[in-house]
């Protein structure tokens, strides 16, 4: 019996350094770092609009929305308690002023909070996805480290399938219901891809997909630095798609002849129950 | 010409002291706090299920999710540099540290800035609305407030539109497409009706709403506080409620005679293409 307790000591042991052995990998990190950053920025931004909102109130000649130091304005204008604030607005009494102060400050720790972020994406993403962060950017990067779960799942996904992370939505709509397929998921977030005319987005997202996918073995498997040789390919590929004549549209039927034919619609998208007959 | 000028001067003199008058009372205030509480709420519950996730690397066995000082005790392993964290997590690197301090850190800020906003609600909404904050509690009145978009609108609303207010959606869909009619929209975050046996929700939900809409009133228009006995009325038809015999359902096709016949459905909700054909 006290052999069986050892046992069941020196197991548990090897389950925690398991574990730890598991989560010492600091990609983990990275993908509640960008998660956060994602989520952060999204709160940021509804803040800001409220901000604005709230403080137009006081002062309605002096707000711009998405003003970068609103919230120190706001905090300056509560602090005294609405004094000096302008000829037209609401004259602020002090319960409002410490609320808004309050929330001019959760604001600013906001802002404070994404620059910390961002700081630790730049360095963390660099560490673990040098190539990879090399051809995107380091929030590029992460994003799709975490849409994929891990760089090894990143590092041996096929080019197509690097190229669609993030519209997995999309992507189920064209298969169940038929819709256009998509072009490109998180990639759409690549200045290449946002300024360039519309029918060369899908190409582009292509071409980096492809090398982002060389890029990403690169990181997992050889850990060498060749992300100089792929931005060379990658903007030479980017050159002969901006100097390529616009493709012409196929007509509607050749287009549909060789397309991937979607299955036949199934379910109730338009919320009708069961058994209830069409009007 | 020297006469225009100084009209002009007057006249804007007057636009000015009028948007000051309009803003000068206290409702414009009182719904922003309300949405920058309702918005604050959604981004720090989202923060703080991040921040569990996040912390979970280094402490996986010791958190637990919506924690109330979570964000407390991760300041503390951060300041640590992951020092004294537990014997299956990861060890934190500096740079990890000072990110994941950065956003514990905003996460009590959030917590500050709710409580800075609920402070406020109570004060504000009783001092603009006391009957109905009396009857229901200072988020649920300011919020009816805010989607009716000013008191004096509030107060003339009938009951039967004060007991849908925040179910819009619902509505529409209701006469769109002949989905089930919405019960309740602000007023199903009442104990009252949250706790309610489900085939009574609707009928308390009406009750509130019957009481509600005098209350505002009272606060609108006559400005004296009639609550107390609002509420022993509105407690009596609760007890009245609760003690019914349960409604016996009505057949399926006695219910459809008697009820409103909603519009014919319009548009295409599935996505179909127009001209496409059915499968």
């Amino acid at each position: 019996m006290a052999d069986n307790s050892e046992l069941r000591e020196r197991l548990i042991e090897k389950a925690k350094s398991g574990i730890k052995e598991a989560y010492s990998n600091e990609e983990y990190a990275l993908m509640q770092a960008v998660n956060a950053w994602l989520e952060l920025g999204k709160s940021r931004n509804l803040a800001s609009e409220r901000l604005a909102e709230w403080f137009g109130i006081y002062a309605p000649e002096s707000v711009k929305a998405g003003e970068a130091d609103l919230a120190k304005r706001v905090m300056e204008l509560a602090e005294k308690g609405g004094e000096g604030g302008s000829s037209m607005g609401r004259r602020m009494n002090g319960d409002e002023a410490s609320a808004l102060k309050s929330f001019a400050e959760y604001g600013v720790k906001a802002d404070a909070a994404l620059e910390s972020l961002e700081a630790y994406l730049k360095v963390a993403a660099n560490r673990l996805m040098p190539n990879a962060t090399y051809l995107t950017d380091e929030k590029i990067a992460s994003e799709l480290l975490s849409r994929a779960g891990s760089l090894e799942r990143l590092a041996t996904m096929p080019a197509s399938t690097v190229q669609l992370l993030g519209a997995e939505k999309a992507l189920f709509k064209h298969i169940k219901y038929g819709s256009k397929p998509p072009k490109y998921g998180v990639l759409f977030k690549l200045a290449d891809v946002t300024s360039a005319p519309k029918d060369q987005k899908g190409r582009i997202a292509r071409v980096y997909a492809t090398k982002l996918s060389i890029a990403l073995k690169a990181d997992y498997f050889s850990k060498r630095f060749i992300a100089d040789q792929l931005k060379k390919d990658l903007q030479e590929s980017l050159k002969r798609i901006a100097e390529a004549p616009p493709r012409q549209r196929p007509q509607q039927r050749q287009e549909r002849q060789g397309r991937f034919q979607p299955r036949k619609r199934f379910g109730r998208p338009d919320g009708r129950q069961r058994g209830q007959r069409r009007n």
